[in-house]
């Protein structure tokens, strides 16, 4: 026996005892930077954003017109007091510890619909924070219906165990009649600016023109945004997943779960767009019996139904899943919010990537009171959320700066964000958005969503283009139209000298042949009356 | 009852019977992104890596210099088979199956030193990528000495539990006395280049001067990376955490589960450089009495006792839970891989942010066959792990391209990377790398570390200037003799003429003169002999 190895076996035995295992709040207590709270000024704006992105499903889920207030409160030189209140449907008592108390819980992980909450973490994770930094429970005052008593919890999330520790727990009046409020103390920094909560309910109007939200920021000072519309989006359908869009893994575990009995219903109604005509062609492809237990169907034959459903032709996953803004609504938004002199907004047709259908939207806003010397303001959106960190790292930013924005009248050097008075809206509406973090800040780079993305812009950016041009041409016309003006006197004084014709009446002439042909110019469209 | 409330409370019950929780396996299938998982490229790398880190941190817990072997086999167009092995320590058989076919287990997460490692995610999302998208097991070989039988599994991990599942379990005949072997099925594409698995390896041997790698790749083709040291790195120590680094919130945890009986052995036991005088200094100002039991502490008091922390000088952390390359190890290593003319390396001296010691080292490699017209080649690293992902997302960068290299000889445009025939090597070597993403590709944004790199990127870039200036200085006098030589003929003819001196001894006076000049320049090292 030698040395190493007694070395060795020792230090296996050794590291054996340290082995641990590692519950997810734990993990993300550690590495919290993940999930948005990076810094007091980011902790703000996640904690605000992760309540609101609830209160909207919540509200849209239930077919109510969302009437949102956000109150903070300096408590403390580095801390918040955050209330965050709602009319949504409210949550029933057992729920609510769950959802605020636990990391990983919720409805919306396994459903295939777009919604803005997609992973379960995050008014947990807020919870976790204000516990981290403050010590102090989080506050949840809940109510489903008018008969109904409001539910007052205080709350704790325990790490170690990722699960939610009830401090107290009583029935409260409360003047509304259905709804959720959180409160929570945190450390944070207000701040004003294009990443703070301000405009991050700014932008979100813009993306939910049917919301109504009011904001009382830490001096006290009210802000509202009234609703643009009363009209409720397109309610986003659940479906099933498409076939084209499972793997191996995840069908070998469909395979193992579902409840139908044979493969043929297996593949009937576990999936979306597998009609028995489609079902009975896999089968027959894959040479397995239409009637195989799917519990019983071995790794090799798994492989082949795989390999099989990729061969055969099935009709692209239904859209319904989706709600985009829309774009009159887009519109109507932009005209609230900005002051300009052009308006454009597209929606386009969803296309489906790895079996999940999602959507682009584009919106911009031209001219009026914007800068004209800087870069454009870029909003990107991911189901209907602002995302306000992160741009350089974003697929969205990816697309705006490889598209040629010269041809559209702005100018731009390589690689970089257009310049010009514009500010241009992005929204991707997905089943699912493939962030590049829990912290949800930036899409990930898929080529097939740059690729869309490119597409709405290019889309838009040809209109914005066509009346820039016009919009330039008319410019140039009217300073030629001017300089002519300035020569009327002396052109006259010549014609006179020539022909012995009147000056003034010659120069009245001129003058109002230049005033007619401007006018019919506006009148044809060609120009812009106010130029 | 209004329609609306009846509405809202169906709603909340409906919502209430989808609430699920979520096992952290699930979250991570859905997005594998975030685990380094994104596309078949990248799956590979990861893969490797994974594997790579635990293998490294194993042999250096156990003093072991590594011997890693690396094998690529191609089994169909879009998948590899892929087999990592070392001679490290060996694991016991009851933690196989948790620590390969289990996420967030593991020793790392918990202990206060620098290793690779550090989430207890790694090698677990391998296995659960491989099922996910081959549906094969994981094939796993470990002995943990000559005298122990080598065992053999086959697992898979159940993602629905976040838990392992033994397809096969024994002992086999084994050629390596201790160590182990991981074998996966992955869709994966292998591809040379920059973020290929070649360069890891390449740069992991630079980092890991102490370590033997072997590479064959899906052709065949072999490739070694032969250690350029015997000396293992210097071992990390685990420590405790230092009283600055703790939240209110990690502060209140502690109190709770700490085995102290009292408040003064709280402070002294469980953390690093409390002695008994300064816990007694902080017990009285914060008005609390020495022997409070821990777990009785409420939150108010925790706050104080917080507050008091902050204010009381304790030293800094130790530092010997670090281990760095070493400045002569890496310049080695540099020399090994990289045909230069100029080598210089650094390791700063340790720093301590959010009580977490961390140190930057430094290294580069100037001239030589290196193209001089492009951007310069920047590696970075992180625990010694190179890091081949999100460049641009990275701290590392960010300090670079912050850093003005013109006073270093280099050329370079705002906010780029500078231009030149240079390899720069950045180490950040710390107790807890805070990462943008699990998939470990890039350092947070943290203002200390960023302030950190920036010193030793100034240290290491005036090494690099004055080499430089001496460099085009010498370039100059040697051109600028050159020169003079052309016109000795001309001269010593002129002078000829003037003195009547024979001209072939003038001219031949004059190069005599100029070759003692440029031979004493070379000796006083003033110019480069070899220029």
């Amino acid at each position: 026996m030698n040395k190493q190895t007694t070395l060795s076996e020792t230090k296996a035995h050794e590291l054996a005892t340290k082995q641990r295992e590692i519950s997810v709040s734990e993990f993300f207590t550690k590495n919290r930077h993940l999930l948005g709270f990076d810094n007091p000024r980011k902790a703000l704006l996640t904690t605000v954003k992760e309540a609101i992105d609830n209160s909207l499903d919540a509200c849209e889920e239930a077919r109510i017109l969302p009437i949102l207030t956000v109150t903070l409160k300096q408590t403390r030189e580095d801390r918040l007091h955050v209330t965050v209140r709602d009319n949504g449907p409210g949550i029933v008592k057992e729920q609510i510890p769950l959802i605020f108390g636990k990391l990983l819980y919720g409805s919306k992980f396994f459903s295939y619909r777009q919604q803005r909450g997609q992973q379960g973490i995050g008014v947990s994770a807020v919870v976790l924070y204000s516990q981290l930094t403050t010590g102090k429970s989080a506050k949840i005052i809940s109510r489903i219906g008018k008969q109904y008593p409001a539910h007052f919890f205080e709350l704790n999330l325990k790490s170690k165990v990722n699960e939610a520790e009830i401090v107290s727990d009583k029935e409260i009046e409360w003047d509304y009649e259905h709804g959720t409020e959180i409160q929570v103390d945190i450390e944070a920094k207000y701040m004003k600016g294009k990443q703070g909560v301000e405009e991050y309910l700014r932008q979100t109007a813009i993306a939910n023109p049917h919301a109504e939200i009011a904001f009382i920021d830490p001096f006290g000072t009210s802000l509202s945004f009234p609703r643009a519309t009363k009209e409720l989006p397109l309610e986003s359908k659940e479906i099933k997943p498409h076939p084209y869009g499972i793997e191996l893994g995840a069908l070998i575990t469909m395979l193992k779960l579902t409840q139908a009995t044979t493969l043929l219903s297996f593949l009937t109604n576990d999936f979306s767009r597998i009609s028995l005509k489609v079902a009975k062609e896999i089968c027959a492809q894959a040479h397995l019996s239409e009637r195989s237990r799917p519990s019983r169907v071995a790794r090799q034959e798994a492989e082949k139904l795989y390999d099989t459903i990729k061969q055969v032709k099935i009709i692209a996953p239904p859209t319904d899943c989706l709600s985009p803004i829309g774009e009159e609504q887009l519109q109507k938004s932009l005209h609230k919010e900005i002051v300009a002199e052009f308006y454009c907004a597209i929606t386009r047709k969803p296309v489906v990537y790895r079996g999940n259908p999602f959507l682009i939207e584009i919106g911009l806003a031209y001219g009026g009171n914007q800068l004209g010397d800087d870069s454009i303001t870029l909003y990107r959106f991911a189901n209907k959320v602002p995302l306000q960190y992160q741009q350089g790292a974003c697929a969205i930013t990816k697309a705006v700066t490889e598209t040629s924005w010269k041809a559209y009248g702005l100018s731009q050097s390589r690689g970089g964000l257009p310049v010009g008075p514009l500010t241009l809206v992005v929204h991707l509406a997905s089943v699912w958005v493939p962030f590049t973090s829990e912290g949800k800040e930036a899409v990930a780079h898929y080529d097939e969503i740059i690729k869309e993305i490119k597409l709405g812009l290019q889309d838009c950016g040809r209109k914005l283009g066509s009346y820039i041009r016009k919009h330039i041409k008319a410019k140039h016309q009217k300073e030629r139209v001017t300089l002519f003006v300035k020569y009327v006197p002396e052109v006259a004084a010549s014609l006179h000298a020539l022909t012995g014709e009147d000056d003034k009446k010659i120069a009245a002439y001129l003058q109002s042949y230049l005033d007619t042909h401007m006018h019919s110019l506006v009148q044809e469209g060609k120009i812009d009356g106010n130029v």
